[in-house]
């Protein structure tokens, strides 16, 4: 499920001209642009954050771009393409690969369902899918759903009406309510005065098998990276989560609530109504999260936190009753 | 309009069937599932907080699910279930009387609307509509419409497009705009390591006289109560209102304020933009929530509150200050 | 594109007819209502805060709607109607100019595109347009889409699927992704017991060139004035933008943040995920808003404020410390 690849670019293209300003070797070539730990020896990387340094160490890529600092961490055999502000050269650089990874324009391959080829599958009205849509015997599709080209579902997966899903692998036994947008590009870009660099986004959405998606969310796919739901996860209405978040196995988020950018959550995790989650952080196992909260840090294991900006929920209780 | 049931059982089951485990005389039979308040003789119920103690008094059911503790308050004639976990033993039994509602799947009688049936209605395009649908004379429904059987909707009232309504009784000169999702299932159900067990959901929505919806809210129906939006209320864009929710007369909700499950407004509130309310709680008549609240506390008539969480308004001021 | 408009009155009214109940001399006619800025001689327009003082003294109108004390900044020769709730009678009075600005009923004229009409444009299935709508050459429409009649729009714009536009004004290279509604009546009205009195909304959406609007978002059309949308701003998925809300160029604005009605927002504004403006503020060039935050007063230029209310953002940190 984790090595669907939605965004592949098959032809070997020369890292020098990719880099025309960067003195390379032109017979070096690449595949494909992935993270450090995706990378394989064919593969441009990027490093951007000491979070990533233990990622960084290992990884198998061709070609890194980074900033100096952070260069020292990558193994010898990497090629440092070394900028000052590595996100813009990302862009650029995705850019050039995967030319269509920015906009989300029409799939033009989207047909109504060939019912000889999904005997099993029942189908709403006005249904439309994209070449290689793979789905499981015995799920259902609602009406005026878009399931775009190489999306994989699998089986007892029900999936409601006015839905459009893109970029997206859906386990078994799968419920998603009506009006959800799901594997859209997430909203990134360089900020440029009159015009800003967007970031293409070649990443998808996993969603594992027995997880609920209650109606009008909004799940972005991954910029690199992947965006994860967890086995048997919950979500209530309203809920975006940003690219590249990674929700674990069993938690239930409550109405409302919003991840931003690149944080990841344990397992068994709940979260109440209306809180919020910024980017980049790492919350634990166990954790409960109470409504409302707004989270802006790292939160360990078994924690139980609320407020604006969450804290310890005993603190918060004793706090309210200043 | 609130004796409307979507979910109807009319063959009598042999209580014994139900509850195997328990010694229950076979000769014993229920139809339906419903509240302490709305069963009736032929009836099963459940009683799972003490808060419910002076419906459960008075309540007709035949037979309740109940714990221990709280079973002392229910009438000797009806048949006591002891469990431990009353909401996973209802959830079994809502799955064995009503084996659809637990997942909203397709409506397999959806199809265009029969003009000669609906004379005085205006119909979009792309508008489904299932079997035993009552539309008034006068009304309005936009494009790209599902609106599943047995819905009913009065005179007036205006659709916008890109709906989906389900399991829903609508007044007259109701309005509600596009993207909106009414009717669904909600979020419930008893937490389970890597399969859930769905809360099946067996309530609808009741949207009363002159109400307004504005776009993409989401308002599910009840699980086994209704969810109901009273007469003349008014919501702004994005509302989220969980199963259950009652709402009353001539209130103004603002844009996405989030409610969660079983709580009851009285009539002429006002809240405030993306306020929460939490669960099961009772706000009073003629009160106003500050934008951004977080209501955690039962709310007496006529009060001002706003605040994370909600207290008196002038307090929140004097707070602001320090 | 400012000078669009969508509700026109192109037939003289006597303005006697209009308010029987003022001596007013019956040959005195007015074409339109419009804002106290772009009123010209035949229109009537109304004043209703000190906060527009400066628009009051120079209007053109021909006649405004307005209260005793207020009355004194408007020109001589402007008729006043003098009435005790400004609001309460220009909603009476716009419904009599634009019966049709209070319910967002269906457009009658929606067609599937003539692609001989549209030969460089490219839309996907299910697409209904309105009369006059004018699409420029590379733009793209995915499916289930809605655009209703006047609607313009530039080149190279891509809307998403499942989307309703109407009331609205699209420039070049914009990018509206699927589930969003846009230019739909705004929220507002006169609280009336049974039966509010709904305010029509003959103002308009204005999304300037560069802009990217995220999944699920809404965005209601202005009452008199117009909602903006300033060049090059993005907005993250399910963002809530109230009628007449303006927002400046080159902005940010994170998922799940909403606007109150009427505030104004600077150049290069950013705003976290799920804060909240309240209406009627003035949002300075350069402010930086964090997420959660909940803005309730004006904000000066190169501000950076969090919190609930938000504060100067070295104070919340300094609090958020205690």
């Amino acid at each position: 499920m984790e090595n669907v690849v939605f965004f592949q670019n098959s032809k070997a293209i020369a890292l020098g001209k990719l880099f025309p300003d960067k003195k390379i070797n032109n017979k070096l070539t690449i595949l494909n642009f992935r993270t450090l730990k995706k990378s394989s020896s064919r593969d441009i990387t990027f490093f951007d954050s000491s979070h990533y340094e233990n990622d960084a160490i290992k990884t198998k890529a061709a070609c890194c771009i980074t900033n100096e600092k952070l260069s020292i961490h990558l193994p010898k055999n990497c090629i440092k393409i070394i900028v000052k502000n590595v996100l813009f050269e990302v862009a650029k650089i995705l850019k050039k690969i995967y030319p269509a990874a920015d906009i989300d324009t029409l799939d033009i391959f989207l047909k109504k369902p060939n019912k000889l080829k999904f005997p099993k599958v029942k189908f709403g009205n006005n249904v439309l899918l994209g070449k290689n849509v793979k789905i499981g015997k015995n799920s259902v599709i609602g009406n005026n759903v878009i399931i775009e080209s190489n999306v994989l579902m699998g089986k007892n997966s029900v999936i409601g009406s006015n839905i459009h899903i893109k970029n997206t692998v859906i386990g078994d036994n799968v419920v998603i309510q009506s009006g959800c947008m799901i594997g859209l590009k997430g909203f990134g870009f360089i900020p440029m005065k009159d015009k800003n660099l967007k970031m293409p986004h070649i990443g998808k959405v996993l969603i594992d098998d027995h997880v609920e998606i209650a109606s009008n969310c909004t799940i972005d796919r991954g910029s690199v990276d992947d965006t994860v739901i967890g086995k048997n996860t919950y979500l209530d209405n309203q809920v975006h989560v940003a690219h590249n978040v990674k929700i674990g196995k069993n938690c239930m988020i409550a109405g409302q609530v919003g991840f931003a950018g690149s944080s990841t959550l344990g397992d068994n995790v709940s979260i109440g109504g209306q809180a919020g989650v910024s980017g980049h952080l790492k919350i634990g196992n166990n954790v409960k999260i109470g409504g409302g909260s707004g989270v802006v840090k790292n939160i360990e294991d078994n924690s139980i936190v609320m407020g604006y900006p969450a804290i310890p929920f005993k603190k918060f209780i004793k706090n309210s009753k200043k």
